[in-house]
């Protein structure tokens, strides 16, 4: 069991301290800290005078109730004098992390007038005249929706369209990071599904793609299916199709390392909700052996009462022998063990009880369904969705790719044709002679990742003219000939 | 009348010719642009041979008739070889005009850590508990939305949300450029004023405040009226409340030069609309002598029947001597003519029998309601809403202000003071040195504008601290002391 967190960048603080001016005297800070469990990560000297010093000493903490912890243990000591605790993690967040750019200068008259009135005004008649063109002159070539209602957000749960802000301006900004793309953040004050459902293809027509994100299922199962439905361009769940196009990705090179085919092999799935249900679905698609699905109400199965009507898609689809007990007995023998559920549910003793060179993926975030180290004495492969570990499983490695290239063709939707190829591309970019049980999967910081997501997902779509690059125009959008000659 | 219209940036072109390479011939080509009433501002070279050489000339014209007109001139001539013509103002709009860029940087895990997850959540606990703090931690803190329907965009009329673009994602450039304000294009797919209104309300969460823009009356007037009464943060009309401000602004600087007072003198109004329902209940509320509100049934009196509410309510507070006769006979003896409707309503004739030292403003875009030339002949101050005459009146002057000022001190609502505070703002930017009848109005280009707008906002509200600039965070924003010594 993961009891004790780690100290991280996410509790960062920065400490303001006077202390007396000797030798021993930073020595004592840092001893104090470290021996509290903080990492000191810098030390700044912001002023000092012939017998003192005042320094900001910045350090990684576990959580808020250490890093309390931690500049108490500084407040007790002799001559030591705390000013000030900053967060640096709150302090990024201050008044935002994103902000609306203007591409074109406004500096003079001559620049107004194109940007704005009078010359725009046949821009917009020539959309009026051609609809198609609003995806050469307007930000749907490149602008994607970033919707949520706030209700299923990281962790914590139902916290409402105010508090999900931040995780969505974070999304955001790792569009674009990664992938090139505008995105927009787009909470809404309603779980309404036909409100979520009326509202997004109202606000459609400035967009070239619907990311939605953190909508607790079953209701985002049917704002998806709608929205595909009413709008022309791509509606995408990350929830759901990012960490199952992931999750294919690492399962895949897993299944290489322990030279297992999918066809053979029994998988547990732990928990059936939005990326339980995506990823089980393209499991079978892909021709997996077999599957039990776990959720609350134990392993879904062939007669089932009282299920929605997704669980009981996969009641029937899942579940080859009707098994009806627990969670541990239901991975005895099995293959692959898939987490997207809750912490603390399996031990490594029951981990030892799977199959010869089991994989465990145990993606549940902060704390894993099982303890990675305790997983790893007893399975050949072992994934979570933490950073501090081996073989982190996380979505920033499909959806800006996903949507660069379904942008980069005006894809009007989003297929399982292109979920295969986004999962087989995010795989192949860990090389044979790279892979092995730690490595099943690429960093989400590897340059290679969004450049082959998003050629494998314009590849999907027939005849559409392959731009030079992320984000670059094709020549033919272009009215200018490229520079010529005579 | 204005009947040739001048050559505009609005309407350049970049031509590419190939011709022989001899003194005249270059010359040629400009003398003949120029006889064609276009004008020349580039010349670049291509290419180039011992006896050819390839060019891109650049110029102004009129309109896109005119444009080919000049093009098909070039074609005309001999040994000249036109090889593409390229839109310079399609060209500014390819992908749009706006992005979303991320403020924070994003290199490494531990920056990831504080920006998204883990870090992420504790922001999004800090606002669940308190949501106040969505105007410190979140984008809520220096964001607008830019609504529109698209029903009433520029002088093109109801082009529907796509076509609208252009100008929204425009507006969101100014709202940068002039006032530091992040702003986001919301169109909508719906002219329903219901739908309108409930889906702002579901939305607002993300910002700030809402512009709404170019949304036809009356609907307008139930729409802000609704939103107001729903939201905690300001709605504003540009349309109704910009135009109004600008109005008042130069109208006060107008009277001025001319020596007249607002309660001595006797105003018509021609366009009951958004715009000029606005600037009509502006100028009731400071105290006009008497106004005739003019539109297309004629002009509203008391007692004419089939009156929205809104000129039902014109009709019942204007007209004092209930005059029920055309427009040219309104403004015999009228002392300003204010007009926000259509073109060519007006001759300078009927201007010549206002009262003495009259005051025009002509405001129907791009053509106004008399020409400005024949009014200058007669009346004492001439404004319009174009660039290319003096005393430009152009919404630019004020909301980029208005906005950063709500922004600053958090304002749950734009009140009538702030509509007053900021139209003394612009006309006093306007110095009694610089101030004649050519000069009423500042240009928008004069930095003094935007702070002299944020700031009179910002003094109606009492109490608010107030920050050091445009878009600075206030030192008790921050959790570090300023810079401190012993």
């Amino acid at each position: 069991m993961l009891t004790t967190r780690l100290p991280s960048a996410g509790f960062s603080i920065t400490i303001r301290i006077a202390v007396t001016a000797d030798a021993s005297s930073i020595g004592r800070l840092t001893t104090c800290v470290g021996e509290a469990g903080a990492i000191v990560t810098a030390l700044d000297v912001v002023d000092s005078d012939p017998t003192r010093v005042l320094v900001d000493l910045t350090c990684d903490t576990a959580d808020s109730g250490h890093a309390d912890q931690v500049v108490k243990t500084l407040e007790d000591l002799d001559g030591v004098d705390v000013r000030k605790v900053s967060d640096r993690t709150f302090l990024l967040h201050l008044g935002g992390k994103i902000e609306v750019s203007s591409k074109v200068a406004l500096r003079n008259r001559d620049e107004l007038s194109r940007a704005y009135t009078p010359g725009v005004a046949r821009v917009c008649m020539a959309i009026a005249e051609n609809p198609a063109d609003a995806r050469r002159l307007t930000i749907k070539r490149n602008t994607v929706a970033v919707v949520s209602d706030g209700s299923a957000v990281l962790g914590l749960g139902n916290i409402g369209p105010a508090a999900a802000m931040p995780v969505m301006e974070g999304k955001a900004a790792l569009f674009k990071r990664f992938g090139g793309v505008d995105a927009w953040p787009v909470v809404l004050d309603t779980q309404d599904t036909d409100e979520i459902v009326q509202i997004v293809k109202a606000i459609a027509p400035a967009y070239g793609g619907i990311n939605l994100e953190d909508i607790a299922a079953p209701r985002c199962f049917e704002i998806e299916m709608r929205l595909r439905e009413a709008l022309d361009i791509p509606v995408f769940h990350d929830d759901q199709h990012g960490t199952a196009i992931c999750v294919l990705a690492a399962l895949t090179n897993a299944l290489r390392v322990v030279g297992k085919r999918l066809a053979d092999v029994k998988v547990v799935v732990s928990g059936a909700g939005a990326a339980g249900t995506a990823i089980m679905k393209l499991l079978l698609r892909q021709g997996v052996g077999d599957i039990i699905a776990y959720d609350r109400l134990g392993a879904l199965h062939k007669g089932m009462p009282d299920l929605t009507p997704t669980w009981r898609w996969l009641a029937e689809h899942t579940n080859r022998d009707g098994y009806e007990g627990d969670l541990p007995g239901a991975i005895v023998g099995a293959d692959v063990f898939i987490g997207v559920s809750a912490p603390n549910l399996l031990t490594g003793d029951d981990i030892a009880k799977m199959a010869d060179k089991s994989i465990v993926f145990a993606l549940a975030n902060p704390d894993p369904e099982v303890d990675p180290r305790a997983a790893r004495r007893h399975a050949a492969v072992v994934a979570t969705g933490r950073s501090d570990q081996p073989n982190q499983i996380n979505n920033v490695l499909a959806f800006p790719g996903v949507f660069r290239g379904m942008l980069d063709v005006s894809a009007h939707e989003f297929t399982e044709e292109m979920a295969l190829a986004a999962a087989m591309a995010i795989a192949d970019v860990v090389g044979e002679d790279k892979l092995n049980p730690t490595v099943i999967i690429p960093s989400v910081f590897d340059a290679r990742v969004t450049p082959a997501v998003a050629a494998a997902i314009r590849a999907t779509v027939k005849g559409h003219p392959v731009p030079t690059g992320p984000g670059a125009v094709p020549p033919e959008e272009l009215d200018e000939a490229p520079p010529e000659t005579f």
